[in-house]
């Protein structure tokens, strides 16, 4: 089995669908060349039958990127007939076509049984192999799903035709072990399974989409549905940058992606802005706050060496540098760095001093600027500029 | 083994650290009444050494609560000395101490040796004990610190008189099934260890800090150090509300904690006002779309059974109610659900008309409101408000 891993980008379908995300196609477009040059392989981008406005975009991204676009449809004719015109000018072109797996969207979305679901899942996957695309079946709410009924309906849309089948975790419940051992579970069960790529695609409803990411591709999945930022219905999907930077630092992992990392800072700002998704500081990999340093002990142990803090280098993601922010609970060794910055280079028993009215101006202030150092030093007569 | 996990809060010690949340002696005393009526079991109230401000909150703060109160230390005499006068006025006062246990940081932050780190480890131990109070010892960086000299390290500490041992992923590196896996190690090779609880303290670099909790937590820890938010240095903290939120859905685990759940957002939304710091809106539990429903397929699905998309019931995390929010994504069971609200009964002919009709201005519109609906209406002559 190959250890490169499939990036399909859902940002414009999974992502775009969230209130206020909304983009018109030209923004759409921006953002997908973008995904392009960042590496991903796959981008779902819309669920043409839902809009005209939706329609449109799938034609266009169609026509902009070289990459694979993916058009989302329910098990429903008129939507795979909607989505394969849609896909006309993608150079791969890819039908995401699915149906509920769970007891419980079959019984109370569906009002409808697994033999029934079964039967729809196998006739919407051919009938959208028939359109000549790739397709990629979803099992919704797999991460619910009774596990032998899951089974049979993967091997039956294999056989049927599908090249990719995704196992998500439509509602974020699983826990990182118990998705890994579905993952495993089809794959020991189900006979013609490496005749398709198992792809995972997880919600954050308890904060592990990417943990069960990681999980689900540590037991045999090769593809793994992200979102930039995280965006997404509810708590969102899985962080596209988390799982690039885990496979990028954990070579232990034994994975590759066609991420180029150094991009991902710049198209989480894009997205964030364009989509008015405000990223919090403390996000993973793009938060503003993700390569700062505060606490008096982590800013002199990193001043001593990057690594003692820092285990991805801001560089690699596209961030320009750490930064060694002066606040109250910020030591000596922090404040020295800042003064030699702006020119100073105090004695110890300068430093010392200086250290003393600094913690009563930070125990007042959030955050010590250049101009509240000057002043500081013009108070302190002792030390001459160099 | 008990199944009743210890809740440590840090929001007011690793998460104020962070640059511009912080607070003044008032504030915290105002969130750390509030943690203690969520049911936290110790509260991290500060530093006491590092500034005269935070020796102030965490005298205040002792004598504000009744459950635990902790004050973090270097393994140095005057940090000990200060922290145990601060908790002076504590009902139950913890002395958290502790020193690298890595490599990297024993050779580049303090340019010692394993042994020379041990014997201070040993030596901050046993002279905070005859202070009286309770003794945490933090061997920061032990996710990536050598696992015999891990193992050597908590059983010296126990024996010098650790009543907890903090096994901190100081640096957000670890996976979860390793993380879980140092824990795991350190049971099978620490004789002493059911002397002492083993907590666990994850940092979310890589986005994995709640499965590192958990993992932890899987193999024997019991206790979880969290913040509100999952603010923290960097990309922060493990989140209170994901750890409690996690515990409660999944019995499975078979864990409990003292957490209030339905206390969750409304601590929430104070931290995050008070320290000025954003929660994003995919934020899970607690982000402001955390329970939005906006795809015509979800919206069709939640209101057949709320449970289709919904694992949590809003109201048990403190949340009012689900929202359905209406774009271009939308379809017509969430068109009709908010018509009738509004006093409307379409029938099926008339819903057809207005949802073409509503399709096109949410093509437009990023989020269509009443105001839009009731315009949307007035042009469809057939219908009568009843």
């Amino acid at each position: 089995m190959s250890n490169r891993i499939q990036i399909f980008d859902t940002t414009l379908r999974d992502g775009e669908q969230v209130p206020g995300c909304q983009l018109s196609t030209d923004e759409k477009i921006v953002v997908a060349r973008k995904l392009e040059e960042l590496g991903v392989d796959v981008i779902e981008a819309g669920f043409p039958i839902s809009s005209p406005g939706d329609f449109l975009s799938v034609v266009e991204l169609s026509k902009a990127v070289n990459v694979g676009v993916c058009a989302l449809t329910r098990s429903k004719k008129e939507d795979i007939d909607v989505a394969a015109e849609a896909l006309h000018h993608a150079k791969r072109g890819r039908i995401h076509t699915g149906i509920g797996s769970s007891d419980v969207h079959i019984k109370t979305k569906f009002n409808s049984t697994r033999e029934k679901v079964l039967e729809q899942a196998v006739w919407a996957t051919g009938y959208a192999k028939a359109k000549g695309y790739e397709v990629e079946f979803f099992a919704e709410d797999a991460g619910r799903a009774d596990l032998a009924f899951l089974a049979k309906l993967v091997e039956s849309v294999i056989a049927a035709g599908a090249d990719v089948v995704n196992i998500p975790d439509t509602t974020g419940y699983c826990l990182p072990h118990l998705y890994g051992k579905r993952i495993a579970y089809l794959f020991e069960h189900v006979k013609n399974i490496h005749k398709a790529t198992i792809s995972v695609h997880c919600h954050n409803d308890l904060g592990l989409a990417t943990a069960n990411t990681i999980a689900g591709l540590m037991n045999g999945a090769r593809q793994a549905e992200v979102t930039i930022n995280g965006i997404g219905e509810r708590a969102g999907n899985t962080s596209l940058e988390e799982v690039a930077m885990i496979i990028q630092t954990h070579k232990d992992l034994e994975m590759t992606t066609g991420i180029n990392s150094k991009k991902l800072y710049e198209l989480s700002t894009l997205v964030s802005e364009m989509m008015r998704m405000p990223v919090q500081p403390n996000k993973a990999i793009v938060g503003a706050n993700a390569f700062a340093h505060s606490s008096g002990i982590h800013q002199d142990g990193f001043l001593k060496n990057s690594e003692n803090y820092e285990i991805i280098n801001p560089a690699d993601v596209g961030v320009p540098s750490s930064s060694i922010i002066l606040t109250a609970r910020s030591g000596r060794a922090a404040l020295k760095h800042r003064l030699e910055l702006l020119g100073y280079q105090p004695s110890k028993p300068e430093l010392d001093q200086l250290y003393d009215h600094f913690l009563i101006v930070a125990d007042e202030k959030k955050n010590v600027v250049d101009d509240d150092l000057i002043t500081l030093v013009a108070n302190t007569p002792l030390l001459v500029q160099k």
